[in-house]
């Protein structure tokens, strides 16, 4: 059994889409071999919610854990994918009669928004009752498609307090296109920033292939 | 049989060990909410080779394959670990007489480094001979535990030259300190940055534990 492994992150580019009021991302030659220099070299501006990403508890509580204070278990395993392609919003009752696994990632019709696609404020996120199942049944990690996990000017930004305050690990700006419902491997590594609210992070999915 | 992942990745911060000349990292806050903002966020300047991170071999082939282009499959799999604690310099001769595996780290004196160390000119790193032995046998990964696979100021740049001329992913600035020769499962993921020469990456190595 071999594992194809899936990119479902955002690729970092000029003009990708970024949260409005967020610097732009910046990618510029720091060295060009093109220019006499002894290799390619870039500098990169971002911010640590640019594209793909995770939240630690620390972006929305004050009290809350630094990204380097997360156990990476989280950052592997298997991950429940969650097909809803004509939701809306995201409601508790969207999540099932099931117990809820460790890690779940929702797809929405946001997966199929270009990378470079205007910022959208009708974007699929979950409400605050979807929040409360998922932390209730003390799910680790809920990935979503969008840059943000919560609605667009949530009252009190409940969907994030209740998910960060119970120590969920929140991952934004999955690519889930083109996947079925299911269980997959995911892993999402976020880059090592010490002592960060978040950061830019790549991830990828995986498909079960019988070895022919 | 479950797998307890140990993150062999230089932290990011401000003092972190850069290469001479490179602008230095840095995390400043955007938003706090100490200071009456929403949520806490953080922009991040950096290099496509601070800290942890890989070549593509666009950093020094000017026609070489540019990050993107890699397949990531060569992001996943086991890796064998070389332990070569009393060398100043990895020869040919260092690799053993079996075949090589795919993927190959290279642990020296440099994982006991402080991660904010001065920079050092005198880090263990691989001769020609060995980056030839390695594309001879079309190793896919190389992964070093210093901020370069090549000597500093090495003439020609001869070990950057053979490996990425042969499509080898270079992984640089591993933390290797604590672990044993074998062979481990290693996942490295470089961020997605699109057409560029290199990325920051996350990177574990696997322990596989019995569980009780």
């Amino acid at each position: 059994m071999a594992i194809r492994w899936i990119d479902v992150s955002i690729p970092m580019k000029h003009g990708m889409t970024t949260w409005p009021g967020d610097p732009p991302f910046e990618r510029v030659p720091e060295g060009q071999i093109a220019q006499g220099a002894g290799s390619n070299t870039s500098r990169l501006t971002l911010t640590t919610h640019t594209g793909t990403h995770v939240d630690a508890p620390w972006h929305f509580e004050e009290d809350g854990r630094r990204l380097d204070e997360i156990d990476p278990a989280v950052f592997f395993g298997d991950a429940l994918l969650v097909d809803l392609p004509h939701v809306e919003s995201v409601s508790a009752g969207d999540l099932g009669g099931e117990p809820l696994p460790a890690r779940i990632l929702f797809k929405t019709r946001n997966s199929e928004l270009p990378v470079d696609a205007p910022f959208q404020t009708d974007y699929v996120a979950l409400g605050r009752d979807a929040a409360e199942r998922l932390a209730d049944e003390r799910v680790r990690l809920v990935g979503v498609d969008y840059l943000s996990v919560a609605p667009w000017k949530q009252d009190g930004q409940a969907t994030h307090h209740v998910l960060l305050r119970n120590d969920v690990l929140v991952v934004e700006g999955l690519r889930l296109a083109g996947l079925t419902a299911g269980i997959y491997p995911f892993t999402v590594l976020p880059l090592p920033l010490e002592g960060a609210d978040g950061a830019p992070c790549r991830a990828f999915v995986g498909l079960n292939h019988q070895s022919t």
